[in-house]
């Protein structure tokens, strides 16, 4: 008798330890290359990026936060402790698809519950792609005070790029505001409606120079004392070139609110990347870039080597009188504080009004040659998005298809997992389109009412979807706005972009099915539509939103599920919320 | 065999269903009284209760919050939602000993969890004595920004109060800061060391006059356009009294760093009530009320009716130069909005540095003649607590003992009831004493070292404790500050107040055993020492800190364990956090 009895236990005690190995190191997480750790300490500090002191969300002490740096196939691990004194946290690792770790994308109410102060929250994901991506709070609109960085994945040395550089330099871009975010949020979600306002500066790599003797009436903000030129940060950022040598730039940007125009005085740029993915080359003057997007462009320093030049930043899309961001490009071995001889005000900026200008340089955007992944010919479902500004309950929301999303308390992907029922509302099917034969877009919403919901769009797993972005009115007369849609866990092939309303049947015969590029980021552009195509095959729960601060806020997204089924068992530390709350 | 089995299954139902009964209906916390709920949604709104418009929080709309009335014996229920958007909450039931339900004193890190975004957290106590309580945030220096108000509990009619009136009146009494308290508590916790400052105004009732055109080097916070006259909530309050009534006044603190004068012009005030305890009458014309305290006194109308009357705090026992507040005492039917003929600036208040005044008045506080709970004539336990200014690794601190406070991540209730002997030092025995033979308390601490810890303070429960607060020098030359210290989930006698160093041998023979008055707060005068006595019979973990927002955030607390296996299950929606994560 004993014998089988002692047997079983010791079969049962060596399936608990290969669980317990299971459970503790989850090999679908661990890449086939290094392991990179990483300990970060979130936290606020007063700081002046712009000259005017406030507090700033650091990442060990950095504003930007430090950039990672990794190889393709490495696994990351990000060990994060939430040193806010009140305030919860939940970090997105942009254009990382999270390929089996879709519990990491850190996306609060979607993909995670909040990290409380005083946790460690880990984060381990697998950089699959080479690429430059970037990081940056998901919860609340804390983006915005500066919990935001950069990450660059290299190919391996197998697998070289297609064109070659000198040396590899971020270009991180922001907007700025002087008031809290706090702030900001409470205005957004007030009645009377208080909006943001434009942004206070563009920031270059976190730095700028605010003007504290600016104009009161346009910047409410000023404090005296606190804005000050002698301020420590108060200084512009400097980009130091070899003359002859090629730049990589790596341009990104995290801004709040604004579509921006970058440029180098007296210098080309080459655009060769877009959100990871390779573009067939193509030289501007002026860079046009969304929140939410990546850009890799070539600079090489072949101008008059005795003087410094502008780099410059401004606003697009928007009638902003926001001061362009400034940085300097210093040619060595000139003194890099030395300014350019030129007047930064006469760096060309593009008209912000120019549609058809920035429309140009998204259709001159294709997938490189050799490095095309042709997109299936055909799609299994269309979804036709409606892009409104809306009033619900008295208070303004952005909504799709006349659905203001909303987070549910117990995050989605846990919800589906467990099969909490009453989590969110699953009897709710969020439309697939609108009454496009009698909506027009061109007119203020005759009957501005939405509904909230958080019901999500449920995919079929690897089934192909078209998502056609379509821009409208806002509550204001003649008035639509730009939005950088981004598409979490995945990328899409961009098929194509038109002006006016979409043509279900007469479009599409003109998608781009033959090199398009692939992205995570795309803009709808006023009165516009933009057409998106991907394949629901990662298993997870996936934000798809206006990347645009404000607008997610006022309920500007909707989320995709396909394939939870697939998803592993999801890890204890995303939980503590809503119904998982013990 | 199938009898006993299902006799077995239907026993274990039963039990079940009593085990399910007692964990809804835990019969423990209803008291004899009557239900009380109420539904409160706390979130941030723009308000300007002194003309400068900032973030406030409020409880159902209200700054401060709705005042809850209740009897004797009556069960509270607070249904709190969390309408924050990233911070978290904890809500603290001032001078509530929350006898059978610790776990629902509100302490984050000590007696439970945050409260998450979103949340609904539900208090539920039995308010078990008649008298003047308060409610007020207990995470972070959240208590500054707004979440405050005024709990009155009266006697059965059986068992009427020892004194008579017509009307009974609210006076909540706090200074009010520009920045927020991110900044604050961001300032505090910085190197360089930034300290709070003075407070820009004093708020009775919420009100106040800020002078929105004062010296802008005083008031760091001028934001054009945003302190304005013309604001909604920028009026003073109005205390309407009909000639020749006699009102009960419940003056309540909750300030962040200000002691008090409390007056009002022409008019005598009788104390008779002090932390919920009948006090012997005597009379004032300045009531001196530290942060934590709340006094009852009498205002009979008996002057002038033809006028209106000045209502006036200003803070003591700190040389700022932050105006006094204002309100207006009403005789009907003079129009309310009628200022008094004097000027505001003629009504007198105590100098600030006068500690002997200030002192005078706490030793007339003694426990009215029938109503007195004798102490205990011994104690079994005494222990002394010095008062000390410190640094630690370069951050400004406060000390008990050399020892400055931290919370930990996970509530000492819960990691004492589920023994997690790793959440916090359970092997750290807090001092008892200082090295009071060779330190001056009159000087810099010559060794301003600290250190820091989690370690608690282990009492025999039942027994009878006597705690000395030691005030000292701090940092600065020549400077001793106030400390309001308060006990929760205790009253205690207040045995005396002394000059200078507490002398162990000799100043007890000179306690107050006879009539002392109990309390929950009382303040140690600068370079003073003030001694008290307390029974640990209430089972729990009870925070004993000073009341200043500031001085706690910065260290400046300890915590009593007693009795803590007495204390029944935990509800879990106190978990959450720390080691109770799921």
């Amino acid at each position: 008798m004993m014998r089988p009895k002692r047997f079983l236990d010791r079969v049962h005690v060596f399936i608990l330890m290969v669980l317990c190995f299971i459970a503790v190191f989850p090999t679908s997480v661990i890449g086939q290359g290094k392991i990179r750790r990483f300990k970060w300490e979130v936290k606020y500090e007063f700081k002046s990026p712009d000259c005017f002191e406030k507090l700033v969300i650091t990442v060990n002490g950095k504003f930007p936060g430090p950039t990672i740096k990794a190889n393709q196939g490495d696994t990351i691990i990000v060990e994060l402790k939430n040193s806010f004194l009140t305030e919860n946290v939940a970090v997105h690792w942009h254009g990382i698809r999270q390929i089996r770790t879709p519990w990491f994308d850190g996306v609060e109410g979607v993909t995670q519950c909040p990290i409380l102060p005083g946790e460690v929250f880990i984060y381990q994901f697998v950089v699959d792609r080479p690429g430059t991506y970037m990081y940056h709070s998901h919860y609340g609109m804390q983006r915005e005070s500066g919990l935001t960085g950069m990450i660059r994945v290299s190919p391996p040395v197998t697998e070289p790029e297609p064109f070659t550089y000198d040396y590899d330099r971020n270009v991180f871009l922001t907007d700025w505001y002087h008031e809290s975010m706090a702030e900001k949020a409470t205005g957004l979600a007030s009645i009377p409606f208080k909006w943001v306002g434009e942004p206070e500066s563009l920031l270059i790599q976190g730095r700028g120079i605010f003007n504290c003797s600016n104009d009161l009436s346009t910047t409410q903000n000023i404090v005296p004392g606190v804005c000050n030129a002698t301020n420590a940060d108060c200084s512009r950022f400097v980009l130091t070139v070899i003359p002859g040598k090629t730049y990589r730039l790596r341009i990104g940007s995290l801004t709040s609110l604004s579509a921006l125009s970058f440029q180098i005085e007296g210098h080309n740029l080459t655009v060769v990347e877009a959100d990871g993915h390779y573009v067939e080359p193509f030289i501007v003057k002026n860079l046009f870039i969304y929140s939410g997007e990546t850009y890799s462009v070539l600079l090489k320093a072949d101008q008059n080597p005795s003087r410094n030049y502008w780099i410059t930043t401004s606003i697009v899309s928007r009638p902003a009188n926001t001061s362009q961001g400034t940085a300097v490009l210093n040619y060595y071995p000139n003194h890099p504080r030395r300014l350019p001889p030129t007047l930064e005000s006469s760096i060309l900026r593009p008209i912000w009004n120019d549609t058809r200008r920035r429309l140009a340089q998204s259709l001159a955007i294709k997938a490189r040659g050799g490095f095309i992944h042709a997109p299936p010919k055909n799609s299994d479902k269309v979804i036709v998005l409606l892009n409104t500004q809306n009033e619900v309950n008295g208070y303004r929301r952005w909504s799709v298809n006349n659905v203001s999303y909303h987070h549910p308390k117990t995050p989605y992907l846990i919800a589906l997992k467990q099969n909490l029922t009453d989590a969110f509302d699953w009897s709710f099917t969020p439309p697939e389109n609108y009454d496009s034969l009698n909506y027009n877009i061109s007119q203020v919403p005759p009957n501005a009412n939405a509904t909230t919901s958080d019901g999500i769009y449920r995919l079929r797993f690897g089934s192909t979807v078209d998502v056609i972005l379509q821009n409208a009115n806002t509550m204001n007369r003649d008035n639509s706005e730009t939005h950088p849609w981004h598409l979490h866990g995945h990328d899409f092939w961009v098929l194509g972009y038109g002006v006016g309303k979409f043509n279900e049947s007469e479009d599409p015969k003109r998608y781009n099915l033959i090199n398009p590029i692939m992205k995570n980021t795309v803009a709808v552009q006023p009165f516009g539509w933009t057409a998106l195509r991907f394949r629901a095959d990662n298993p997870g729960v996936w934000s798809f939103h206006c990347h645009i601060e404000s607008h997610f806020f006022m309920g500007m997204g909707i989320v995709f599920e396909s394939g939870v089924d697939r998803v592993s068992n999801l890890p204890s530390s995303i939980m503590g919320c809503g119904q998982t709350k013990r």
